[in-house]
Parts: structure tokens; C-alpha cells; sequence
């Protein structure tokens, strides 16, 4: 009888957040690659460029002129996948159903320095960003039930200006991805009488087994039930449900918790690490929702290398999402790397 | 007033198969893509390749000799992501919920000439792919309950091979997407006392609208739900709920609508299209499952060019899938493209 080895042996974990299982094949690592290769981008960029769209003072590809910015600058999308004005109409076919859907898509510089990224931004620019979700939150949310704050960061995520810059798109009816944390937050505060990611900060926390960085306030760990290879959650280790109830001290130890991830990201594969970034909490629908905790995720496609990616393909798209390392393993080698930025140790 | 316009208005479609939303923008197709711009692969292969660990007779990574075949070969995956001897052992706690899982990975070579893909094999040679899923299915199916059948084509699928060759992966528990499609068309069964995916396809075929092509047996559209830009779903036009219940000249028929949606697929932009494709039906658990429809999906990546693909990224790894042309016209687009492969009007 051979005893159950999670490093060794094919299992499923589940996500209790969204209610799916996902693949784990750890043995997996081992074999060889001989697929596509990422272009790598080294390329030293100026601190303000003349043809960016982002830059302060610059013209954008629909004629308005930038304003002259110095810490973040936020203005409409000028491709915004969500319109204000659009007309009401749904149908409730059970085969043809639809709903047309109202909101705005904004896009947020986090620096005027064209050169920066967040891990290289200072503990103030990045206390800046965070004061500028926060402002946005408030805003949108009082005509939007839902605001999703994001970054796309990286030409491999579809991001295509390499300015530092995130978005945020608001709509009033709550996304599938969020619908899904919605209810399985209610249904496990309905059953135990507890708050599901505040259980399991305290449960990681007291483990350590799969927490990469923390500090008095914020703990960001690689989760049980991680799909892409380093996908990191970063918790608060306080009671908070949206963006919008954040004190000044706990942005600050936010701002400081996103400058340890994110460095020790770009650490990994000394290279500016891909990701898409993005922050849930409760609906913005004037109700107190003591189910939800604010959180957010990096989800990166980097396995192997800075130009091996992880291809959620075939297998993944047609039946679960499956992974070749397990979190424990991911946790300990991005816990393991140093909290200086490979480029000031240079 | 204005009066609601799906090619112009920001709306969200309802998968019934799997529960969930899709966000359609088709105003944002206009953008101007300033992003990621994939290579195109366009060597020229050999029939046969001696470096190529799927040709013929050739040596494999694990020192194993392919058998000289001379139409499909199936053998296990050198790097199986399931295994059979896996020990049991679970865990039911809420927030570290996890189930180990016994299976095989299989891969299954199409044909033996390295330098062709699907499109471009004979009619007979697509059927004998076709009696090979089955009889795999046939063989697997009795130990396992769940036997997924995949393609990934093309390298920017994470397809390390431009040898002809699918994926065959078998397993005790249905994964996370199957499990919906079996919830959905259950539920849907006990509401409405018919088959979902029978019904859709009936109005599918009388609407015309985002169908791509059919014959006597079975046709192609881009699903009302469809998240990528020329996603596909694959359907009969007769009552079969596993891949293992086709008739010889329902495989006939099939050979022939596979044929005609990939020449399809490569003739868009004159070019080798990559996607994922899948088959889900029934899971092999000895019961009869009237709610379910044998089908198959294909999921391709690309949005404007041969080398200019979708990103599903931030919001919609946070939020939502989001498309940017609807349904109906990108089925038109397929619809009118030519049914001879371009390469064989060259
Ligand atoms: O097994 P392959 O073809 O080497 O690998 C490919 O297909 C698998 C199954 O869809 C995925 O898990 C891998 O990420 C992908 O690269
Ligand atoms: O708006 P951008 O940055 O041009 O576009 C990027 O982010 C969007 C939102 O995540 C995605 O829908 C696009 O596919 C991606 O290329």
C-alpha cells in the first residue's frame, strides 16, 4: 500500500470559492518542453515617450491631450467595452437569453514614469494607486452595483502598452465570476456561521505552509486550490468587506504588501512578471453582505521560465483547469526569493 | 428612444450548458491592436520527420519505438498527467477539500504523414480518427466514467507537435465543466421534459442565422453564448447521448462536417487556425441519461489575424469572457468563406 504523496500523486483540490476542482499532476514538471517560447522583453524604455498614449501631456488615439499628471491619472476608455447610455432590453428564453448591460470602462496610469512598473514604483506612488481605487470605488459605486478594478500587466497578457496602468470597468449586474463568490461566501456563512476567507486567512496563517509574504495586516499565500502555477490571494487579516472601508493605515500596509509580491514576482525569473491582478469584494447595492471579504488575486501564466508559459488548453478548456506544481511548492520558491528588486541589486 | 442593436450594444448571452454569462461588446472590434502579435508558422514539413517523436517507426522520449502504423496509432502519454495506481485518500474539510484520482492519458496520432493537419486528410482518414475515439472511448469507458477526447492544434494552443495527433484523458470523477453540462441538462430535462442541446439544435437549424454548415446529420454554429471569436459547437441532428452509440454512416457524416468546419477554419485567414476541440457526451456510469446530447466544441484563439488573437484577461479572468463581434456575425463570416482548403487552390 503506498501512502497518499501530494508531490507525487495526481489529485483534485476544490475551489470553495467558485465551486470547481482543478487538476493537480505534480509529477508532471518533469517533462521537457519543446513548445512555443515567449518573446522575452528586455527593452529599456524612457521615462516619458513621445508616441505613448498613457504619457502625461500626450495625445491619445481619439484627440483628447492628457492632463500634465504626476502620480495617477484616470479617464475613459476610448474603446470602453461598457457604455452609459445603453437601451434597456433583455429575453428570457431559456436558450436565447439575454440582457443588454449599462456601464463605463475608465483606465488608470499608476505613474506618469513610463519606464516603471508596480514593483518598481515607491511606497508612496503605490499608496497613490491604492487611494485611487479607492476614490473610483466610491464613485462608480454609487451608480453601479458592480466596479472591477484590475491590471493586465505584460504583452503575454494582452496588455498593449507597456505605461503601467490598470482599468476599471463598472456595470450594474454582478459578472459570472463574481456571482459564483457571491453565493458560495453566502452559502458558507449560512451553514457555519462564519466569514469563508476570513476562516481560511487565520487557517494559512497559522499553517504557513503556503504563505509567501505578510505583514500586520495582509497575507498574501498561494492557495489550496491555485490554477495557474503561481497564482498568489492576498487576504486581509482584518474584518473588511469592500475597497471602499479601507483606513489610511491599512492602505499603507496594503501599498507595502503589493511592493513584496510584486517584486518577489519579477524575482522568480529575473524578468518583469506577467499577470492579470484584479480586486472582489461585496456588490456595491447599499446592503451590508457580512459574507464577503475583500480580496484579490494575481493570476500569472509563467511555469517554467520567463518564456514558458503555462497553456490552459484542451484538458483545461474542456473539462478543469490542471496544474504540474503543487501550491506548497510554488509558496515555498516565491517565499524563498528576496525582497530587494533584481535591478537594484544590480 | 433608440431601439436595442446587438451588432451595436454592449450586452450579456446566458450559456444555458454551463450556467453561465458572456459579455458581448461588438462596438469594440473597431479598436486599433497595438498588442501581442503572435509568428506565424508557415514551414513546409516533410511527410515524415526523424526528429519527430510521433513519425512512424521513430524513437520516443522515453526510449519506446512507435509501431510502423499506417492510419491512427494511440499509445499512453510519455508525461500522463493521470495515472491508474493512484492511492485513494480525500479530505472533506470546507476550505481544504481534495480527492486523489486514478486514470490514463492517451495519445492518439492521426496519421501517419507528419506534414498534414486535419483539414487536409482524406474523408477516410477523418473516419478512421472517428472509429478510433470510439473504440477508445469503448475501452476506456469501461473502467472510467468520465474519457475526455481533445485536439490542441497549432502552438499557440500549447501544442509542442505539429504532428497530427489529439489527447484522450480518462478518469473516475467528472471534471468541473462536464459536471455543469450534466447539472444544466439535467435541470433543463426535469423543467421542460425535452432534451436541451436537441432542442437548440432544432432551432438553430430553422433559424439559419449562426449556422456555419450542416449536412443530413449533424451541423455547426456559432453558439448564441459563444465566448471566443469563432468558437464553435458541434452538433447531431439525431437523438445520441455518447460518441460510443454513432452508426457507421452517422461517422461517415461526421468525417465529412469535421472536413468541411476545419477547411473552414483555415480558409479565414488563409492560414493554419489553431484551436482546442473537444467531445463531451454521457459519462460511462451504465445509466441512460435521456438529457444528454453527444457534441463537440471548438475553442480558437484568434480574433483579426493569423496572428492577432483574443486575450481572455483580466476582466475576464476576474469578471466575465467578453467578446468583441456577435455570434451571428462571426458564424457569417464562416458561412461565406469557400469549402475547398486554400492551400489546394494554390
Ligand atoms: O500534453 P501536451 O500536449 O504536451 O500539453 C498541452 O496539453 C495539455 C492538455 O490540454 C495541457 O495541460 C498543457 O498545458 C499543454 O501544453
Ligand atoms: O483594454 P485592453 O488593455 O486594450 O485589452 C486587454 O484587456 C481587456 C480587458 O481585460 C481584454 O478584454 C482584452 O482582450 C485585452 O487585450
Amino acid at each position: 500500500d503506498t501512502k497518499f504523496d501530494p508531490t507525487e500523486h495526481p489529485h483534485r483540490r476544490y475551489n470553495p470559492l467558485i465551486n470547481e476542482w482543478v487538476l493537480v499532476s505534480p509529477h508532471r514538471a518533469k517533462r521537457p518542453w519543446q513548445g512555443q517560447v515567449e518573446t522575452l522583453d528586455e527593452d529599456v524604455r524612457p521615462s516619458h515617450d513621445e508616441s505613448c498614449f498613457l504619457c502625461a501631456g500626450n495625445t491619445r488615439i481619439n484627440g483628447e491631450i492628457n492632463e500634465n499628471y504626476s502620480d495617477t491619472y484616470v479617464f475613459t476608455n476610448d474603446f470602453a467595452a461598457l457604455k452609459q447610455d445603453t437601451p434597456l432590453a433583455s429575453s428570457d428564453d431559456p436558450l436565447f437569453k439575454m440582457a443588454t448591460e449599462q456601464g463605463e470602462s475608465r483606465v488608470i496610469c499608476f505613474s506618469p514614469d513610463h519606464s516603471k512598473t508596480l514593483p518598481q514604483l515607491s511606497q508612496q506612488a503605490i499608496i497613490n494607486i491604492v487611494n485611487t481605487w479607492q476614490t473610483q470605488c466610491e464613485e462608480l459605486g454609487k451608480t453601479y452595483n458592480w466596479v472591477q478594478v484590475f491590471e493586465n500587466k505584460g504583452s503575454m497578457m494582452g496588455c498593449s502598452n507597456p505605461h503601467p496602468h490598470g482599468q476599471i470597468w463598472a456595470q450594474q449586474q454582478l459578472p459570472t465570476l463574481v456571482n459564483k463568490k457571491h453565493q458560495a461566501q453566502k452559502d458558507y456563512y449560512n451553514k457555519y456561521g462564519t466569514n469563508l476567507l476570513q476562516d481560511y486567512a487565520i487557517k494559512e496563517v497559522a499553517k504557513q505552509e503556503r504563505v509567501v509574504v505578510q505583514n500586520a495586516d495582509w497575507v498574501v499565500v498561494v492557495p489550496y486550490w491555485a490554477a495557474w502555477p503561481f497564482e498568489t490571494l492576498l487576504l486581509p487579516r482584518f474584518s473588511v468587506t469592500r475597497m471602499t472601508d479601507l483606513s489610511e493605515s491599512q492602505k499603507a500596509s496594503l501599498a507595502d504588501i503589493i511592493k513584496k509580491i510584486t517584486i518577489k514576482y519579477d524575482n522568480l525569473f529575473n524578468s518583469s512578471f506577467p499577470y492579470s491582478m484584479g480586486w472582489h469584494g461585496a456588490p456595491f447595492d447599499g446592503e451590508g453582505h457580512p459574507q464577503w471579504t475583500l480580496h484579490a488575486s494575481f493570476f500569472p501564466p509563467l511555469l517554467r521560465s520567463a518564456t514558458v508559459r503555462k497553456f490552459m488548453v484542451g484538458y483545461e478548456m474542456m473539462a478543469e483547469a490542471q496544474r504540474d506544481l503543487t501550491a506548497e511548492q510554488a509558496a515555498q520558491r516565491l517565499r524563498d526569493l528576496p525582497n530587494v528588486h533584481y535591478k537594484d541589486n544590480q
